[in-house]
């Protein structure tokens, strides 16, 4: 295993998550792959709880994202009542093996749980074409079944990660029809991190008791705007897995669409505060970048845009080697496939114009750009004058340590 | 300036290019940007000769591809007498000054040569933004007037670098209806290398006389499958210009299109071998890497496969690290958008199967693996499996040097 330097962006403590009523975590080493560390998560669900998802548009998914497509698409059967993840081997690329592998784990944890295997949802990250280590896991689920508890969010949060250089967490409140709900989210990267979706799995917990429709508009919307505006290296996963699981513990009354207004800033809150964890602890990163785009034709080409200059590696070698480089944002904007007026283009790092109308800002003052890209947060802003598109997206810088990381992971 | 090492494909001398009738050449240091070598390159083209043109597709074009574009759109007027390359100021997001100043380059080495300004070809590469030293450029252009000679090719090759740690040069013969032509080209990289087209200058000379518009097509053909075909980095730039010039001079009769054979084969055969230095020249290669991909529906899904494969940074680092982490190859096949059914994807590296029908090989003797991915020609083979689709690309490894030279390269 890498070690890694911890990413300048790791909190100094994992936040303090509330418990949430229905919900209950366990982890264990089953030894797979990591030595010294816990490599599988168990989380437990009470009857009645609601499910909405979102998973890798790769053509090639894993047999866990193949596993949770099914489930998802069951409509009426099965409540979850599990989640079973594993880091170290993604089983993806695995064939009918995978899936037979995944139905197995599932098994285990159902039998440990007293539940049906369709009601275990499942995860795995890590080396691809690898087969899952099934007896590990499978025999290693009695005993995560015995540790189960309401403040496992910490441990949790640690199984799940890969290259990580720390564990993940966020948590936020909101009201619905005046009922105090917890939202409480994990999440791990750090490689292999672009959209459809961002490379990683996320899982988010409410006791919100919310029409499972509905929960399906709010998380798609959610993850539009934060784990599918991070990347890393471009570099889409097999494997990205994004669940929310709602317990309705809360015993809120049956909202409509326009009691959720908090609900949705709350869960906003806490899948853009991950993602950011998420771009900030990118593989190597020694800086959070943050690319806004506005006067786009629209939101899409905005984001376009926004992409091709957060995915472009001379922008982040640039960022790196803090270097004001705004011609490469250029170049990035130019290669994006969205209209474009060089005439109309302005571009600004760290809130100073850089270019406009089609040419450098002459006599420029670099002293408060050099100085804010000797920081640790780059903002780049680019206003195409065209129209009201905007997009916001994050990534981070491309520096020797992802080079490190990514020539050495799997040996 | 940034001193890289040396790349490990670089020849052991500057190949021994022959005169072209109708092409002189002569290279200046204008003292524009680097010290102590040529940055500035004439090539002069005896009245009669006909050019074609690909340019770079991005939507920020630079001033140099702008005025290059006009001069290829504009039918009968004029036969291109000149071509006037500087490196280290790509004089791209410039504005109107930008394009003033390509013609005032332009006027002067018209003036020192006695022709129009319309019919100098310009290109530039260099650093986005920054206007060009057009009095040091103007300046020099009598000297460059001057010093026109039939064998200046290496020096020319020299004065277009940028980043590139060796010159690039290559020749071919040919027969048009039985007379022999010859093709010369030099060609610069080495990072902004994607397609749309390669981020590259190339100049093609030939004596051969074919008309206008067959040159058009074989350029754009040979274009496709060789600079087109390679990718340092995936980033495309502002300022990519590939010409064509043939003089006529060998006095071929004029040729119908099948007579073109031999000649299409050695453009193709001059144009591959400079798109190969400037891939494995790509900023801190070490390792070549050429991916084919089979099976495909059509052969731009197999393109796609083959680039999305060809720009994975996890691809990369995995070559630069030595490690067979096909897994990475998936990934990559998976995000192309292209067509795919898992279950027919078979992956060989350096002629290893190691992956089919969904799942890796059992059993795999590594050791060959091994060896192969030691060497300095690394070779992924992908087969979908679907149909008669195919491509190859080239790239090079994603090293520390990469990240060396681009976090330092404007300052």
């Amino acid at each position: 295993m890498h070690a890694a330097a911890k990413s300048p962006f790791a909190p100094a403590a994992f936040p303090q998550l509330p418990p949430i009523p229905g919900v209950r975590l366990a982890a264990a080493a089953c030894g797979a792959k990591y030595r010294g560390r816990d490599d599988l998560m168990l989380a437990e669900f009470a009857p009645g709880a609601a499910v909405a998802g979102v998973l890798a548009r790769t053509a090639v998914p894993g047999a866990p994202v193949q596993w949770c497509r099914r489930l998802l698409a069951d409509e009426h059967e099965h409540a979850p009542r599990a989640l079973l993840v594993n880091a170290g081997q993604a089983n993806a690329f695995t064939g009918e093996a995978g899936l037979a592998d995944v139905r197995a784990s599932c098994e285990a944890a159902a039998a440990a749980l007293g539940c049906k295997p369709e009601e275990v949802f499942a995860a795995s990250t890590g080396v691809i074409g690898e087969p899952l280590p099934l007896s590990k896991i499978t025999g290693a689920a009695p005993q995560l079944a015995a540790a189960l508890r309401e403040d496992g969010w910490e441990s949790a949060a640690k199984a799940i990660t890969t290259t990580d250089t720390f564990a993940k967490g966020a948590t936020a409140r909101a009201e619905i029809c005046g009922q105090p709900v917890n939202i409480n989210g994990i999440a791990k990267g750090s490689g292999m991190i672009a959209p459809n979706m961002a490379t990683l799995l996320a899982f988010l917990f409410t006791d919100a008791d919310v029409p499972r429709d509905m929960l399906r508009e709010l998380l798609a919307a959610a993850n539009e705007k934060t784990f599918n505006s991070i990347t890393v290296d471009g570099d889409a996963s097999t494997s990205d897995i994004c669940l929310l699981f709602a317990t309705g513990r809360a015993g809120n009354s049956k909202p409509r669409e326009s009691d959720l207004d908090d609900f949705r800033r709350a869960l906003n809150a806490v899948m853009r505060d991950l993602a950011l964890q998420v771009a900030g602890d990118g593989e190597g990163a020694r800086k959070l970048i943050t690319v806004e785009v506005h006067g786009a034709e629209d939101d899409r080409a905005a984001k376009a845009v926004a992409m091709s200059v957060a995915n472009s590696p001379l922008v982040k070698t640039a960022v790196a080697g803090e270097d004001a480089n705004w011609g490469r944002v250029v170049m990035a904007v130019g290669k994006a496939g969205a209209r474009i007026d060089p005439a109309r283009l302005a571009i600004a790092i760290g809130g100073v114009t850089v270019a406009r109308g089609g040419q450098r800002v002459e006599n420029l003052d670099e002293a408060p750009l050099n100085e804010h890209l000797k920081g640790r947060e780059i903002s780049i802003r680019v206003d195409l004058g065209l129209a009201a598109g905007g997009a916001r997206v994050w990534t981070c810088d491309l520096t020797h340590g992802y080079i490190e990381i990514n020539a050495s992971y799997r040996s």
